[in-house]
Parts: C-alpha cells; structure tokens; sequence
C-alpha cells in the first residue's frame, strides 16, 4: 500500500437528480465523464459536493458502480463513504472496495460530537474491515467535529489510514501537521481558497469541485507548483480566486449546477431542500466566469 | 389550534439499544413511563437525546407508536420528525400526526448549509401536509443553521408553526425573540444551564433530558418560577446547575445512559460510534448526583 | 471592610470635553450632580464610559476630585483606576484613596495579553498600598483579558479585593461564578442587556450608564427584583432593553452623549478619535427614548 | 514618495529597562546595532513589541531619537507613532518625522471600537500634518478593531498612506486585500506562522521581532522566496516555524528578552505588569533554540 496513490487535482463530483428529485445515473455518468477527459488527477464521487448525506443506501450504491464502471480505471478514484454509525459505515467502505475504488474518505460526522476514543474506534472498526486506504477528513464545519493533530497521529497508527484531508482553511494546521505527522504522510488540501498556501506548504494534492468549471485553471496551478515557478502559480491563483471563494460561500452542489448550465452543460435537479442559486447569486457567478475566460 | 398545547417541563426521552445494537422497545416504554409517574408536563421523543440521526426510518416509526402507546393520553406528546430531505421530513409527520402526536418539533438540520428561503420552503412543505403543531427548533450547534429572529418571524406566519425553541445558549437571544415575535408566541428554552435565565425571560417551557435523572428538581424549578418566588427558584436553580452543564458537556444521551444506571435504572447500551461516559466521567456525574441526593 | 458597601444602580458618568477637547470640568459636575438627584445608589466615574483611556494623568486626577466634591458623601463612589503599568494604577487609586473614594474599579489593561500570574501580581501590587476595597472588573472586549473563574478566586484571596464586575455578557458565567466563588462574594453585572438575568441570578449590582437618560426605569427593574416581584421586573426590562442594547452598540460615551442632548441636557464634546452620533443612529436613539416616554 | 521604501525582513526592536523599570537607552541603542549588523531590511522601534502603549511621552521620544541616531541611515526606519487620541498620535508623527524616520507606523488603537468614519478621520488627521509615508497595520487582536478591505481602500486614497500592514492570521485576507487593493499597493505580513504563505501570495515585506533571535533564517526565507525557490523557502519555514509560534504564544516583548538572553545577550528588564518567562516556558525556548542551531 502507497500513500501517494492520490496527488494532484482531485475532483469531486456532483451528484445529480431528476425533475422527480430521483437520481439520474446517466448524467451522473457524463459529468464524471467531462471530469476525466479535462484532466482530473482522481475522481471523488460522494462527497458533500455529492450530497452524500442525502441520499439513500441504495443510491450511494448506485453512484459508487457508476463511477467506477465509467472512470474504467483511467485515473483513481476515491469514494466517500461517511455516516453517523460505524455499521453503515462500514457497509458503504466495503461496497466501495469490492465495486473497486482506489480509495475511501472517512470523515466522523457527527450529530453529537464524538470524543477522541469514539473517533478512533470508529475509524478503526472500519479499516479492519477493508484492505484498501483511507483518508481520514477533518471538516468541522460539515462534520461537526475538529480533530486535533495529537488525533491524526493516532488515526495514522491505523495501518490502512494513510491520508489526511483537512478543510478547516487554516493554513497554519497545515503546517502543524507537517511538522507533527512527518513529511512522509501525504496531507491534502480541502479549502478551496487556500490552494496556493496549502501548496506552498507542501500539500500533496488538492480536493476540490472547481474543476467541474475551470479544470485547465486548477491543473495548471498544480502544475506550475510542482515546476516550482511560483509566480506563476500566483498568478494563475488570483485568476481563479473569485470562483473559488463564491462555490464555497454559496455551497458546492448548487453553485456547481449554476456554474455548468452556465457553461452550456445539463446539471440535472438538486434534492429538496436545497434550491439553485438565485437570480442575483447567478448573476454575480456569470461575472466571475466571463471575467476568468477573458483573462 | 393553540400555542399553549405545550408548557413547564417537557422531558426528552433516550433510545435504548441492546447488546446488539438493535432498538429495545419494550426498555423504551419503561423508561417512557418513568418520565410520565414522575411528574414531566410532556414527552418528547426522537429528540437530540434519542439520537433521532442514527435511527432508521423503522426504528423512528417504532419508537413514535411506542411513545404514543405508553403515554396514552395522560399528558401532550411532542416527537421529533426532523430529516436531511424534505421529502423523508414530511414522510415522518405525517407518521407522527396519524400516531397520535400533540405537535412535531422539526429542525432544519443541514449538512449544507441551508439559505432563509430554502429553510422557509422546506418548513411551508412539511406543515401543509398535516394539521398539528410545529416547534421550530434553533439550534446552530447540533442543526448547523443558526435562525435568525428575522427568519424566525417568516417562518411563524405558517399557520401551523407556534412555538419556537431556541438552544444558542444565549439569554439575550430569547428578550429579542420575544421583543421581535411578541408576548403571544410561545418560545421554549433548550439550554439547561439557562433554564433559570430563559424563565425570567418569560419562558414557556423548558425542553430537557435533565427529568431522567432529577425530575423533582425540574419541576419544582418551573413551579417556583410560576409561583413568582424567584429567590426560591434560584436556590433550586444552584442546586441543579452542575448536573445540567455536565449533562451537555459530556452528552446527553452518553450522560443520561449513565444516570440512569448510577440510579440503579437500566438504560441499555449505545449505538457506535457513541460509547458510554470514560471511568473519570462517571466518577463526576456519580458525585454530582450524590450532593444532589443530600442537599 | 464590608462587601456590600455598593449595591442596586451604580451609575457610570461620562467625562464631557469643551470645543478645544479640553476637560470640562463644571459640566461634568452637573452631569454627575444629575445622577445623583435622580436617584443613582452609587457614582462611578473613570470607567469606561468616562473615557478613561483617552485622559492625561491630570484630567484623571481633576475628574476624581470633581466627582467626590459634588456627590459630597450622599452615595458611595466607586473611581476607576486602571492604567497599563502597575506603576501608574497605584498613583491613581492612591489618588482616589486619598480623595475619599469608597472604592476603586481595576480592569488588568492589556495590551500584551496577561498571564494569570502577572494579573495576581497586578492587583496585588495594588491593593499594598491602599485601604479601600477594590472591585476587580472582567471584561475580555474592552480590557484583552478574559479572566477565569479559577484567577478571580485568587484575586479575591487578597484581602481588599471583594467585588466582582462581570461584563463577558454571558450568564453562564455568573452562575459559575456564584457556585465557585460563594454567595458571600459580591458580584455586578457590567453588560446591560443581561441586567434581568443578572438579578435573576443573584447579582449584588448593576454597573450601569443608562441612569444618564433612564434613571427611573433602572431603579424601577433593582426594586421589583429586591421585591422578589419577577413579572414586574421583566416587565420593566422589556421596556428599556432596546435602550440597552442601542447604547452598548453605538458605544456608550458616544450614545450617552447624543441621548443627554435629545433629552434637552448639554453633554459636551467628544475627545478626537470618538466622533458624535450618525445622523441615522441618533434618529434610531430618539425613536427608542420616544417609545420608553409614551410607554 | 515611493510604496517600496520598505521591503523584506522589517525587524521589530525591544525596548529595554533598568533594575527600576525605566528606560535604558544604552541597551537599548546596542540592541539596536545588532538588528542592524545582523542584516536586517529595516528597523522598526515603538511596535507591540517595543511596548509603545507602556510608555510616556518622554520615553517614546528618546526611543525614536535612539534609534535614528544609531542607525544612521543604513537601512530605511518604521517608527511605531500610535496613541488612542487623534491629538496624541499626531505629535508623535510630527517628532518622528522630524527626527528623520523613513515611515510611520498607525494602528487605530482603540478602547471603544472606532467607527470607519472615525478611523479615516484619524488617519486624515495625521497624514496632513507629516510628508513621510504612513503604514496602516490591521491588528485586531491588539489594536481592538478590525478594518475591512474597504475600510483599507478609503485609507489608501489619503495620499501619503501607501502601506498595509495586516497581522489577523488569515492568509485569506491577504488574497483578498491584494485582489481588491491591486497588486501595486504594498502589503506587509505581521503574523509571524503565516510568514510563508503571506510571500506565497505577493507579501512585500514581513514584519517580525524574530531577527532578534534568528536573523540569518528570516532574511535566507526571503531571499529563498524572491529568488523564486519555493522548496528551499519551505525547508527554511519549517525550520523556524516552531520559533516563531512560541513568540506569539508566549507575547513578543517577554518571549524576545528570554531569548536574547539565552543567546547570551543582555535584554535588560521588562516592566510590570509585565514579568520575564516562567522557568517552563524558558526551557521550550532554549530547547526550539538548540533544535534550530543543531540544524
């Protein structure tokens, strides 16, 4: 088992409905579609740009085959798997494995916020169920809990938990967990509009919807870090730094599905109760994208 | 329809599980009945304390008929009903209603963020679908939304929304709500350690776990309250204040589970990833309750 | 020593300035003399709405000496005397001894945030070399320092140190206290929208500068507390807690001043960087005082 | 007037007591020298770090004359010129103009928080009076206000305040300023964790106490940034991140006198309520000393 399974640009997907709020797996399978061929480094399917915690057991099912059957292999894949108990849990990271992810991203959600112990038990149960890595995911603002670093550790004496993902938008973590954890486990950045700072501090890829909308832009940030040309890559960072600001203060699924109809792509439906964007929230998104396309 | 359907001391159930991690029904309504002989003014199920979120849609319907059952008639019931969808909230109103509920308590729980609009189209859909009140619950902490007073006000032009419950912890937000809304709409307090305070804002009601382990206290709280002897009150008030702030701080179903069994009642076990208080924990809760017993 | 030396409405004065920004020394003994007559149980000059921060040395010591000639024994006074360097707080609360102060108020000032140690050290250095009691004054927003309830059980191990003013705004905090600290320690409350909770929760006082432009109805809410008569008291506080909010929000020197003026009552100038009230924020002031006077 | 006469590592000096807390100019002016010689871009006196609010009058004008003398036009000098009243903060402008300082520093300090208009009219205030550059430093942690981007921009208009100075910790506002600001004007980095990133993402310069205790680290990070070799930078970072976050934890005046100390230094005393390291946190800063040495 490697750590560096995953770098990049990995990109998440949304997930999306028809005017029935059903799931609506063919254009699921196009938008995954869109994500390989524009240069995604891995593909994430159920994570919160795909709603996860909206969908039923059967549909999460549905979009891990899915996504497997139509990424084939040609980049991996990293499912999320997360839910309040430990047995669905479970459930979800061995059907992930057998349908053939290359990876699962645990995060603890949490309605009542689990101890350090309680963490550890939970991810533990899981991994010794499964053979394949997983990315622990701090997010508290999703997920309700904040792991501290002194947790992480713990979390990474488990063999099969390999990755960090951490989303808090503080840089400084980062760097904590650098000096902390050790250069050799792999961190990943899951703040959007810390994508230069998080790379400068040696972040090994980045989770992120953007590329749903401006895939050239995010690939070629990684990319010009990687080259180490700096004033490049802060450059391309202030071209993209609006959008990446506006999909999170208005919310992954809907500001993507505004973003690709936008773009001339069908986006299907969102799930009730989340609404699309309104007229204004469009409005100021047209304006980012035309300013990023005439740059 | 009337505001005043639920007031005093509504007493918030847990849900049992057994060794197997299975829904134990007939525990359930021994401890249901136990908050009813010991002088609750209401029941609540399927709250925070009954960890609504880790329940299966079979199991939330068991446990609403099993309330429904054991209660009988003999004081106002108020179930929980709230759900990620929309769809699955209605879903399970609607149960509630034709179970025999006095009102539902629905919070806009949110793993996305929701928008104003959104939690207002999403409270309009449930409440025309029955016809028995709704508690609007605030509560940032476990809900991920914080309902501003604005908002508040929109949502109780539904018809059938009439009472609000507030959880932020927060005094000065209860003498806005009730400057904003007005003397006539029933607001409750679900902070414990503000019952005090939340009384002498003017208060209806107190939703709390705390009657599982210290029900005379409670009510004789919300009494002194009523009587006018606020000296009274905050001598009662100090004398419960450690146990409601271990109560939060620890949990309140890890802490209630822990009560009972420190009071010689059979609580059953918790669901993973929720494990019971640590020694140390339990050493605390068991001297609290010990300078409760002789004061 | 007595503790209760200072109790009901402690009525903090603000410090006027002529068109030069100079001390106006006879119109602030008219403003205090107001205080008085109306029927404030103690003055406090020097806090935090006479601008303390913003005087010389000399003005501090001439508004010390204005303020004990004019109330001339008919209430306590209570003289702020906090500065940054323990070196300048001993001049000034010997100054205030020395003038015939009743007690002195001590914020640690910080603008390197204090250690627990160098707080203790702080009043200690203090309180050697005075007599009177000192009333140490915790209020994170403006001081820096947030002090635990574990610091001010030291603080109050030194033997003139014996009040507590609490301004967190948070009524958690006062039941802490009052668990931890004992019901033989007097406690104020410095945050104005929480004086009904405050009571409630068994505050000695209220340190308070809205006896400047509502002195009735401050007195009126202390008096229906003491008469254990609550329905009355939250009555009353409704009535004057958006007075109370509006003043805290807008700054009280600057709220303070433009409320004296709409009651016909000349306050002075403001001292450079404080400007006057905005044309908006003194029409909403005239609003709130209109609605109180008609009430 | 250029916005590039201060650039790279702008070193923040202590200012020094005697065994009786006054000021020891001597110590002072070798301490001094040693920012100097040590390679430092620019020398920055009457900081947080320098104690300004600790001061009076006389002393913040011998620390000014101090310095200007000792440097003796080797390197650019920012003297610190802040004070709570408009009157107060231009006088000192004034002097430190006239004693040949290269640029003044103003944060609007502030005891009651500062409306926007107030903070430009203090700014305006002062800028008409001096003809050197002015850097505005956004710092809410000590200064109590905490100035929005469009706050900046008002203040950018005043002719002669060309710098901005921002220490809140978030390299977020960073991106922001420099998106809304343009990338023409020039923003510094006070926050000593985010020295990396804030370069990362277009920094001129980094305000920091650290040249007192590792100089040749700090000034080999920007030389490592501007030659455009972000790997050597990340390696130079992490090797001094440590340093820098105890100097924040443990407050800049104390946690550099320790240090020099350590290095065997003279650093004079520190003035109370300020008190020298306890003898734990003393043995983590020899120990992050000896770590950085042994490099």
């Amino acid at each position: 088992m490697t750590t560096t399974i995953l770098k990049g640009v990995i990109a998440y997907a949304i997930t999306p409905f028809d005017r029935n709020e059903q799931l609506d797996v063919p254009l699921f399978r196009k938008l995954v579609e869109r994500l390989v061929t524009s240069g995604a480094h891995a593909i994430a399917p159920l994570g919160s740009t795909g709603v996860l915690p909206y969908l039923t057991d059967e549909e999460k099912e549905a979009v891990t085959e899915a996504t497997l059957q139509q990424v084939a292999g040609r980049v991996p894949t990293l499912v999320g798997v997360s839910n309040l108990t430990t047995e669905r849990t479970i459930y979800h990271a061995k059907f992930a494995e057998k349908a053939g992810a290359s990876a699962v991203m645990i995060i603890p959600m949490s309605y009542w916020k689990l101890t350090d112990d309680e963490i550890v038990a939970h991810y533990d149960a899981v991994a010794s169920r499964i053979n394949i890595p997983i990315m622990a995911y701090n997010n508290p603002a999703t997920g309700g809990v904040d792991m501290s670093a002194s947790l992480l550790k713990r979390l990474l004496e488990i063999p099969n938990v390999t990755m960090i993902k951490e989303s808090t938008g503080d840089v400084q973590r980062m760097h904590y967990l650098r000096r902390e954890l050790g250069e050799e486990v792999a961190f990943y950045n899951g703040s959007n509009p810390l994508a230069l700072a998080a790379f400068a501090a040696g972040a090994t890829g980045w989770c992120t919807a953007a590329p749903n909308l401006i895939p050239t832009l995010n690939t070629a940030l990684f990319e010009a870090v990687t080259d180490g040309n700096y004033s490049n890559a802060r450059s391309l960072f202030y071209q993209q730094v609006d959008l990446l600001k506006f999909i999170v203060a208005t919310g992954l699924p809907r500001a993507i599905k505004a973003g690709l109809e936008l773009l001339g792509q069908e986006a299907g439906e969102l799930r009730s109760p989340l609404k699309p964007l309104t007229a204004n929230e469009r409005k100021v998104l047209q304006d980012i994208l035309s300013t990023i396309k005439n740059q």
